[in-house]
C-alpha cells in the first residue's frame, strides 16, 4: 500500500478478513505440524494440546463466516470486491476442515503408540506430512501475494503427494501382512496417512479458491483429484 | 405459495436455487445407493456409472455457485435472502463432497472383490449405508419444507451412524486379525465404511445450515463430531 492512500473504511474492512484468514491459517499450518509431532513421537500431551487448539479454528471461521455475512449485507460489494468476500468464506471452510483432520491424528496417538512401529512408517509418514505442509504453506503465500501464476506448482505437487500417499499405503498393509500385532496400529496410521493426504486436497481446493478470486474463472477441472491407493491390492504369493 | 400471488424476478431466482439444490441432493442420494449397491454386489459396471455420474454433481454445484454469486451482485439481497445464497453455496459444496465420497466407494469395487468377504461385512456396511442415506434423505426433507424443528433428529442420528461405523471398524479390524489375506480387502472395506460415516456429516453439516439459512443462528456446537473409531485397539490374547 503506497503510503498517504486514503483506505476506505470498505478496503479496511476487505483487509481485516484478509488478514484474518491469514492468520487462521498459520494457526492450522502449526496444529497440524503439531499433530504430527505428536504422532511421531507418541506424545499424548502435545495430543491433547493439539484437540484443544482444534476449537480456535472452529472460532476463527465463524468469525470470519460472520464478517464476510456482514460485509456482503452492508456494503453489497461487486465483482472482484464480491469474489474476495465469497472465497473467504470457502477458505475459512477449508481451513477448519485441515484443523478437523489435525485433531483427528491427535486423537489416534493412542491407538498408534499401542505397538511399536518400525522408524521406516514414521519416516514415511513425517514424509508425507512435509509436502503437505509445503503445499499449505506455499497456498498461503499465494494467498498473500495473490500471484495466480503460481499456482499451477500446487497442483504438480498434489500428484506427488498422492503418490506417496499410495506408496505408504502400500507398505502399511505389507506391514499388517507380516504380522497380526500390526494390525491394530497400522490401521491407526492408514487413517492418519489418508487425513494427512486430505491435507493436501484441502490446500489444492484453497488454490483453486484463490484462483477464482483473482481472475473470476473456475480453474479448469483437469486436476486428478484422487490418490491411487483405491487399487492398490497385495496378494501373498 | 398462495395462487394469484405475483412472484417478483428476484424471488423467481432464490426458488430455482433452490429447486437446482434439491435437485443435486437427490442425485447425490441415488450416486450413493448406486455405489452402495455396486460394492455389495461387486458389480463394476455400476460403479463405472457412479464414476461418470459424479461429474453431474461436479457440474451442478459450478450451476449452483454461479448461479448464487450473480444473485448476490445483482439484487444485492439481505437478512433471510442473503443467508438463503449464502446457504447454498455451503449445501452445494457439501452435496458435492458426497458425491466425491460415493465415487471412492465406486472405486474401491475391484479392490474389495479380490476376496470373497463374508456377507455379514457385507451387511454391517449396508446398514451403515442404510442409516446415512436415511439421514440425508431427511436432510433434504427439512431443506424443502425447512421446518428447522426436526433438526435435533437428525443429530441424534449422526450419533448412530458413529456408533455403527466404530462397531464396524473393531469387526473389519478381528476378520483382518483372523486371516492375513482379508487385509488388503477388509482396508478397504474400512475406508469405505469411513466414506459413508463422512457421508453422514456431511448431512449433518447441511442441517446445520439450513439452521443458519431459516433461523440466523449458529446451532450450539454440542454435537459429537466424530466418530469413536481413533479409540478402538484390539490386541490378540
Amino acid at each position: 500500500m503506497p503510503s498517504g492512500h486514503i483506505v476506505s473504511a470498505f478496503e479496511e474492512e476487505l483487509q481485516f478478513l484478509s488478514r484474518r484468514l491469514a492468520a487462521m491459517g498459520g494457526q492450522a499450518e502449526r496444529l497440524v505440524e503439531q499433530a504430527v509431532a505428536a504422532l511421531v513421537n507418541g506424545d499424548p500431551v502435545l495430543a491433547q494440546k493439539v484437540i484443544r487448539d482444534d476449537l480456535l479454528l472452529d472460532e476463527a471461521q465463524r468469525e470470519i463466516d460472520d464478517k464476510a455475512i456482514s460485509i456482503i449485507a452492508r456494503r453489497q460489494p461487486m465483482a472482484r470486491d464480491l469474489r474476495e468476500i465469497i472465497g473467504s468464506i470457502r477458505i475459512t471452510a477449508d481451513l477448519e476442515r485441515v484443523g478437523d483432520l489435525g485433531k483427528n491424528l491427535a486423537k489416534r496417538v493412542n491407538a498408534v503408540a499401542e505397538g511399536r512401529q518400525p522408524a521406516s512408517l514414521f519416516r514415511g509418514l513425517e514424509a508425507l506430512a512435509e509436502l503437505a505442509l509445503a503445499q499449505l504453506k506455499e497456498v498461503l503465500d499465494v494467498f498473500a501475494s495473490r500471484s495466480v501464476e503460481r499456482i499451477g506448482f500446487v497442483r504438480d505437487r498434489d500428484e506427488e503427494i498422492d503418490a506417496m500417499y499410495t506408496s505408504l499405503f502400500r507398505e502399511l498393509l505389507t506391514y499388517m501382512m507380516e504380522d497380526p500385532r500390526n494390525i491394530t496400529p497400522c490401521t491407526h496410521l492408514l487413517f492418519c496417512a489418508k487425513n494427512i493426504e486430505r491435507i493436501g486436497d484441502h490446500a489444492t481446493n484453497i488454490a483453486e479458491t484463490i484462483y477464482y478470486m483473482v481472475t473470476g474463472d473456475q480453474m479448469p477441472p483437469e486436476r486428478p483429484k484422487e490418490d491411487k491407493s483405491h487399487r492398490v491390492t497385495l496378494n501373498r504369493s
